[in-house]
């Protein structure tokens, strides 16, 4: 149950993301080099955690594979497997470990029982922007870290992707204040579900083909799923009338594409070079696709669905972010691995958020002003 | 002077961003396959509108050019010229239009005296952030407006890089209205001059070189520049005690990499295809580098050097956005093609400030409260 329902929740976080350079251009024709060349084609595996051609995870998975083998010239190619076809989408990370793979395509977090400090690598209730995220692994120490942990199960991780923000969830009820969501069922799994336990509401596990019906049938109140790109998809606007943000709980989920190490370093330093690069511009095509979509759909559910937009109010969301910082560092003093990736989050997080009150926050704020 | 001016404050737009994707591999053995390709390098020439290994915009245009190299085996060796080298600043458009040279990285804005729409693709006051902008130009119908601005030049337009919001400026006298804008006397070029002009304030136009000491000498009253990572290695906290916030002006000053039309449709569709991916990159690491680094820097400013850190009074940033929008309007009245652009730019505006009304700038505050 736990399984399908975080894969069910980050399975639709990214339609039709990562769409590729086109290429379009017809090869030129093969010399003797290049035939050689194509003789000692390197060929890998990639075992995802989404299902088959699934939008935006599973499809970006796919078109980051298809850049790779575009800019090596079919040096690398990278065959895709969905989740379950060659191993269930919860042995990526054990089958990159031991070369039954090359590499993976996921997210951290469902490695907590493994690596609990691999948690950090997905996103943090009331935690880093997807932009901060990235600044963090690329310049803040994140990266080393994230290195550290998966050194001995013979990995390199690299982020993949990001959809942004997330909305706060659906409901069938209006909240108004802290005491509405005591005893409010929701679903909501991971680090958020604890957090909702710590404001008196209830964290109901689903997995995500079962949430349509029990929102709809009033067996939970509410539900978080993704944001108005992919809940319209969905069809959440026909159980629950109340559309909350912003989403406090997962301000930034990164995807993660993993490599056994010993399969990367046999690359030469241009293939090396080209896998890296290529994530990279995965990661940034993810934020602008969603950046770019996420409102057209928004005025859908308001304009053609009536679905109600409504703040979360002041009072609940403070008690959130209380709870939520209580929340990590409870996981943080649960070993010394977590709790040393967690003083450099930490640490990143009130000199970003420092930074932003005076940049991105103090302009878009002064933007919005009327 | 003008030019001076522009260049002067772009040039110091990006200390030490772009750091490549370390190789460190040794060179695998050649082959016959790979001699006979070395025979076949392709050689481009890059001119730049950075000065001599420029931190973060010279040495980022190095390092880009450094990373194509590495991806393509050393196929397509770009040999990177600072301004005035092969070509002055002004005349990298041209230079790389013409094909004396195959690639140019600078800043759209420097050749809106040839093409007025070209402004928009670099920054617009209390416009674009960073983050929108990159998804505005790949999935709002930028990309395809900047393509068709350029195509009669026989150029390839991309996004290279960019260092954020900027601060607003740093002054020798408190701001605590409107009013204090009146007969102020303040170093600011382009559209954000422009703006000045309408809430009474007197935009002057000095090259980088003469701003410490016309601000230390009070021949000016205040200067914009650009974030504390570059302004703290300026030295303009010598010269001036209040520092203020936001950067209406600059929201987010996109890097452009420019390609000569026929070089970049001659090169093989691996190539064609590692060097879009390269800029994207580039592009991405710059944001991650400012995002990062730009807080230790302000703390520096204000514990080490007594910089008073202010935010603008809400009634002239009120004014200064009802200028801004009233100086685009000017600026796309001017010609048919600023006006489709604008036109573009501003629906895109709109949506994405909408959206982020309710993801991250509601996300960022709701982290802010206290």
């Amino acid at each position: 149950m736990r399984k399908l329902m975080v894969m069910g929740k980050l399975a639709f976080a990214g339609l039709f993301a990562l769409l590729l350079v086109a290429c379009g251009g017809s090869e030129k024709a093969e010399d003797t080099a290049q035939a050689e060349q194509k003789a000692k084609t390197i060929h890998w595996k990639m075992v995802t955690t989404w299902p088959k051609n699934y939008p935006g995870l599973g499809t970006g998975a796919q078109a980051l594979a298809d850049n790779i083998k575009l800019m090596s010239n079919g040096r690398l190619d990278i065959k895709v497997y969905a989740a379950g076809e060659l191993v269930p989408a919860l042995e990526v990370f054990d089958a990159v470990s031991r070369g039954t793979a090359q590499m993976g395509h996921g997210a951290s977090y469902y490695w907590k029982g493994k690596v609990p400090a691999a948690q950090f690598f997905t996103t943090v209730p009331f935690g880093l922007t997807a932009q901060e995220f990235n600044s963090w692994v690329a310049y803040g120490g994140g990266q080393e870290l994230w290195d550290e942990l998966y050194a001995p199960f013979n990995l390199i991780p690299m982020a993949a992707g990001n959809p942004g923000v997330q909305m706060g969830g659906w409901f069938n009820k209006e909240i108004n204040s802290l005491a509405d969501f005591q005893g409010l069922k929701m679903r909501m799994p991971g680090l958020g579900g604890e957090v909702l336990k710590k404001v008196g509401a209830m964290p109901v596990n689903l997995p995500g083909g079962e949430v349509f019906t029990a929102l709809q049938t009033g067996t939970i109140d509410a539900t978080e799923w993704v944001g108005p790109y992919n809940d319209l998809a969905f069809g959440l606007y026909k159980a629950a009338k109340y559309y909350y943000f912003p989403g406090w709980h997962e301000p930034g989920s990164a995807v993660e594409a993993l490599f056994n190490k010993e399969a990367f370093e046999a690359l030469p330093a241009d293939l090396q070079a080209i896998v890296r690069t290529a994530v990279k511009q995965a990661n940034l095509d993810m934020i602008n696709e969603f950046t770019a979509r996420n409102n057209a759909a928004l005025q859908t559910l308001i304009n053609e669905h009536n679905v109600v937009l409504k703040a979360y109010p002041a009072d609940l969301l403070l008690a959130l972010k209380k709870a939520s910082y209580e929340t990590i560092e409870e996981v943080a003093a649960q070993d010394p691995q977590s709790q040393k990736v967690y003083e450099s989050f930490k640490t990143f997080l009130h000199s970003v958020s420092a930074w932003h009150d005076v940049s991105e926050r103090a302009f878009i704020n002064a933007r919005a002003a009327e």
